[in-house]
């Protein structure tokens, strides 16, 4: 990245002097985290985590100014802390989510961002602890072990809110609409991959609409625990250091800032000590993930074909499905959500290990827990708004075919068996299975139905 | 197991005749059930969903008796179904969880069972189908597809009534009533293992009740989901061959046979096709297991020792605690709960599994899915009321030893950053660390601060 | 269990003493255990495991016998030892998994018991501690911290031995046997679920082998792990109290025992401290799981019908499918062998969860990680033997269905591909698939290929 | 990303024309995906997949000018992957991990990428298909089915050589190292986190330098697997299109390339409807996950403090660990190695759910899966060698303290179990505990044993 004209400054910390970069606008915590976790770009904390940080520090700044905190200084932070939101210094935050445990370096990362920015504003000179200083200034009232917790369960909230809620509801409606219409459209069901009874294209749909529609609560009960922050606990919950209802205003503050509501979190020991609201929370993702592989499973499976599949249902042709089988066109939304699911419920694991390792005060498996969190949002918003507008909106039915297949089913004999018996009716489908007849040939050689009985009670359209 | 004496009559289904013997009350597709799944006892289908099952039996007499079934038959139905739940016929469920998918093979001896009972008490001859039809009178209405999750839900819905949430709460307690008493007791606060500001031996237990509390309501809102059935859907969804009403009539006669509230499912295609809301109780229980671990890897690093360890609290010697070591006692009560946690983790991957895999009309994952849940939710609640009887009642803090640990951290320097800033701070901490000296020998040869100064702001109990 | 007539006698440990029933063989540290962990007998500690034990100390007692232990007592040992590994003992083992995490209550259970019932031998009177003492004698030279995995390590090589790699062979040959049978079967390829290549079915089960034959050298390659024992590693890995040379004595011993191989560990700290080798083995039994799903839900999916599926292949009818769907078969050992491997993966989460959590000395997760080893060995073995037996052996080709099914499908047009490009393949393809007509008449209507070069180039047996 | 300038060509493939920037090297199909599957770059498809898959292009020329491709075009596409491989054409693949499940997109992209870059070679003008066609040159006798699972296998091979192996050697000797110097430093034993028997803190790391040792030899095991190549088998493993002979002289050219042995997958049809090599490749990194959770921890703990915990080692201090409590340094190494081990189990847990849902011939979550490895196989190398270099190189064990703590310890009278029994010795600790005393003291006091046989037998440095 450097050439050999780069030039540097001089930061320090409580460990010494380190040189940085003179462009850059971190300090010497940043630098040093650069260097002891050398996993690279393509591992960096989410910027979403970043710019929840920056909201936490322009909170910070407005509730600090009324406890003391000069104004000139918590303008300049609030200043600094807006461009950061704003997406204007997102090159400035190089670290990875592989640090210490606690996300320390990417809140001291954030901290000196917005210092270094901060004291160009008031001086010129970018970078230092002067007049703006990291720890007392950017950070005061705060730990990394409250506003990291915080700026994770914010994070989460607005792309919960912004991504995720958003692209269900599109699916659940894409969903829905198909079963509104295709109400009509009598299939046979199929229960242990084998013919039964039959239902309506239209309610086989309607499940899927049904699972989404399920998820979007899970997802909002699982919300509430995340509104909670952690913010005001500072170093192991008790506050030291931090103003007297700092808590409370700064989570006034986020929810302005944010859009949406937060509070402090009841017990600020355990919102530091456990991420049990975001296993929570990923819990739900899980079993999204589970409702999506099944939704995303039957409809590959019923648009499998185009001639020795069920055929049921045909999906838009969006690319070449082969680089040898000329013409071939695959269901890749479904394949890709799917991917996504189980991509998700691994992370779901990771979170799960990584969240019942807490130690006394402090769960330092945070920013894995985070990044793990946010990714797997990030991909299953994309992922069912991809699939519900490339996939799902597409889908068209083969009436024909699905007349066909149900059609021939054997299961219909299940409607008499109201009428002469379980065992009399197994005995038509036993027979018609054997003997290759239809079921109207098999009940009548075998004498225990006649024609008008059967042709009365073996009507699909009334099975649904 | 048989001797030479051993008798046997013959049953039949649909696949022909086959022995079973002559003092058993199932039929022909139960003893077919035991030949083709060998898996032996120590597999069988938990108790809890038998029993289950025989209430949906009940009911379903119930609800059939306004439909058409003859008031003898029916009548003898709920008597036979009653000594089911009554756990008078035990011995009479030989099945194991690894059978088809859909329960049917439980079902059906369940079916059987009734029935032979009921044909017992009809007629004095036991088993059979006559007059009692185990397809015909005691599964009318019904499917194994909407009859076997219904019992899942009902099992599942009474154990966390019955168990899990009492156990919840008492362990809860029995943490809080620990916070209340210790709120006096000043201790080192730990983060990342490392020394950290003080707290009290009292919020620190606060936060583990935080935990259970929590999880309590995490629990109740899935729940929500549990209470709905898929009874009334039959074969896949549509309700064909059950009344129309059977649904409601059958969640109105099972609410108040469990004494717990049960509405039919808002969409039976879906009820019956995912296992989703067993998935997301799991989900819960999955949660309740972090916390779980997070809390008894806590008090058994709290007890370490007796003498070379942390040693802040002591656990009841409920047990020696080696075969080898004389007079060791450990802290067992911890380590069966966090083998109990490993197991539920492994168990909700395990339902996660099963969940994602359903596939058109049916999920045939359900024996699985439901044994899992049941044996979580068994372990979770004796794990919980014994640990909290066992060893959280029993905990006894070390004053002492807690009063020399928290004296001596170098961590009560946090207390002088707003006074003297951060990087002040940071010098006599490590000066402190490097010397050896006290936090107060060392601030005092730096001159950073005075003494008096430093005795007004270094006051553990202030900084709780 | 206990009726009013039940007696009692007292045993003591450390703790004081204690009521045990009269006719048990075990003494106070088993009572005590019964009481402390109320889990109920169906959570045992798998029985395997018991018998392993009691073979550790029949090898000890003719180790020790060479190191000092008096002969008399050495006898009674190896007696008492040799009636528990013949089962006649099973019924004095009360203890469940969920216990201290080392396994020494069990350890302690086999150690009174053989005691018990040695003394009642030389004595006449059960139970008691002289003249053989439960510690001084049944565990000299032994920790249940190197006895305890040792037993866990030889229960797992006998199960795979005994059980596994017999049903792993077995079902693997009769894939073999079908891949041989139906070499000559052209059938069409799926990929993407979609239409594809053809190839043969024998080609098809030809991979379902492979996985099974890959399988057998995976389980084989872990197996090496698990021939090392802790024994000899006593409390903490030091040996302490045990003579010089016991471990490699033990290993031989157990080896003449077991009748397989099993040698000391290279590092006993390492066997104490982790349960690696067996969290390895977990991971070839996950391995293994997956294939099998892969297979189960192939062989279910290739079955689907049978009238409105693909119905390329039919399975034996082992019993009615459907408790309200008359003559309705269905695919049930493909069901229960893919909810095995569903437990199977989650009993592998359990285990690796508790294999990360080993702490200084001793992971004390050895029951939890041991039953669930021990389980999903018997799920696996039980369900291969019966899916290899009741399924796969008596697979039947619908030899009409997979011709119509090949003859219909487009991608024969990769084979022109060669001859006339990809591009113009690709062509023809979708101009068949748009206007219904067969390859050959698009492809001679696009006057892409003339009618002779594509008689002789499509030719779905020259494509294999 | 684009500005208002950016000029565009028009590429096509079987579904129609389609823009693509003018500079780009890619086609059509590629530009398709991009719109198909916007997840952003942050889920780039990782670049070791795409220089595996060029090594793969580069093979096929080789072997194809063996078989009639046109030297010049052999040349051309050889000298354009030896780019791709040479990491100067990383900026041509922007496709995603969720895409289609065969890889069949970025297989395109790198045939199209290659063929755009021949074509510019040769005729100067970039892109396209001629003279070089992406399918009819570049994939000549592949299919994305078996290229896209043989680059995985390349890629996954390279990485362990080239990282994961050395990380691995690097972090066990350097415990080794430890485990050497540290032979002579006699510490207290855990067990069950209780004092214990003592040992060495040189044995106490031996034991992580064999976890280590035995990870090397389980990775290299499932190597082997990952050896074999699907390479050959083309659309579903019968080889159609490819020449005789195709994959074994793939799997020559790849073992030249790439430095290192490859051979060609013992049954095709296993190689492209299964990942099992992957998955059994992943199960081996969840195990070495779970050997560093349990290193980093024990290191951690035992580096607790610096004066309230147990002290016994130093760790390096990297970085201030504190934005507010001064001073503060965090075993961050262990912070980072334990959260890289809880993502790699998660990604474990998501291959094995990809790995088990192939179907028919083909497994369709080949991107998720390869992804998932190669990220494990990143953070496990990167965070090992970190961990090696950062910590363990730098543990400096506090002798005093050990000392102390070893000598408080009541576990010593283990040592006299063989001279005076487990029961009286039992007594003796007992006895000491709650008076308070040393061990002599109470072992005198109660009269069990005279002083010159306690100190004879009672010595920590004679008990390891």
């Amino acid at each position: 990245m450097s050439d050999t004209r780069e030039t540097f400054r001089t930061e320090t910390d409580s460990i010494g002097p380190i040189e940085v970069p003179a462009d850059a606008y971190w300090g010497a915590q940043t630098q040093r985290s650069i260097e002891n976790f050398p996993f690279g770009t393509r591992e960096a904390m989410p910027i979403e985590i970043v710019h929840a940080l920056a909201m936490v520090k322009q909170a910070a700044a407005r509730v600090n100014r009324d406890h003391g905190l000069a104004v000139e200084l918590a303008d300049a932070i609030e200043a600094a802390a807006a461009e950061v939101i704003d997406c204007k210094l997102d090159d400035q935050f190089p670290l990875v989510i592989w640090q210490t445990g606690s996300g320390t370096q990417s809140n001291m990362n954030v901290n000196e961002v917005i210092a270094g920015r901060a004291n160009e504003m008031l001086t010129g000179t970018r970078g230092g602890k002067d007049p703006v200083h990291p720890n007392d200034h950017v950070n005061k009232g705060q730990s990394s072990n409250d506003s990291f917790p915080t700026a994770l369960h914010v994070a989460a909230v607005r792309m919960v809110e912004s991504a995720l809620l958003p692209a269900m509801a599109k699916l659940r409606k894409a969903l829905a609409a198909k079963a509104g219409a295709w109400g009509d459209i009598v299939k046979i069901g199929r229960t242990h991959l084998q013919d039964a009874t039959p239902l309506t294209l239209g309610q086989e749909f309607s499940a899927y609409a049904q699972q989404l529609a399920d998820g979007e609560r899970r997802v909002g009960d699982a919300l509430e625990g995340v509104r909670r922050l952690a913010q005001g606990g500072t170093a192991v919950g008790t506050g030291l250091n931090a103003p007297k209802g700092f808590g409370m205003a700064m989570a006034r503050e986020l929810s302005t800032l944010a859009g949406t509501a937060f509070t402090p979190a009841p017990n600020s020991f355990e919102a530091l000590a456990s991420n049990d609201a975001l296993v929570e929370l990923s819990g739900t993702l899980n079993t999204l993930a589970v409702s999506l592989n099944k939704i995303a499973n039957d409809i590959r499976y019923l648009a499998s074909g185009p001639r020795s599949g069920l055929g049921e249902i045909s999906l838009p042709a969006n690319e070449p499905g082969s680089s040898i089988m000329p013409g071939k066109v695959n269901p890749t939304q479904c394949e890709m959500l799917t991917m996504v699911a189980a991509q998700v419920i691994g992370n779901h694991q990771a979170v799960t290990v990584g969240g019942m390792q807490g130690a006394f005060e402090l769960n330092v498996f945070k920013p894995m827990i985070g990044a793990a969190v946010i990714r797997s949002l990030h991909l299953l918003s994309t992922g069912m708004d991809s699939f519900a507008t490339r996939c799902v909106e597409g889908i068209e039915p083969n009436r024909e075919r699905i007349a066909d297949l149900v059609g021939r089913s054997l299961m219909l004999v299940t409607a008499l068996a109201p009428e002469i018996g379980y065992d009399n009716a197994a005995k038509i489908a036993k027979h018609a299975h054997e003997s290759g007849q239809t079921l109207r040939e098999a009940a009548l050689e075998l004498g225990l139905v006649d024609g008008e009985t059967f042709d009365r009670v073996v009507r699909p359209q009334d099975m649904i």
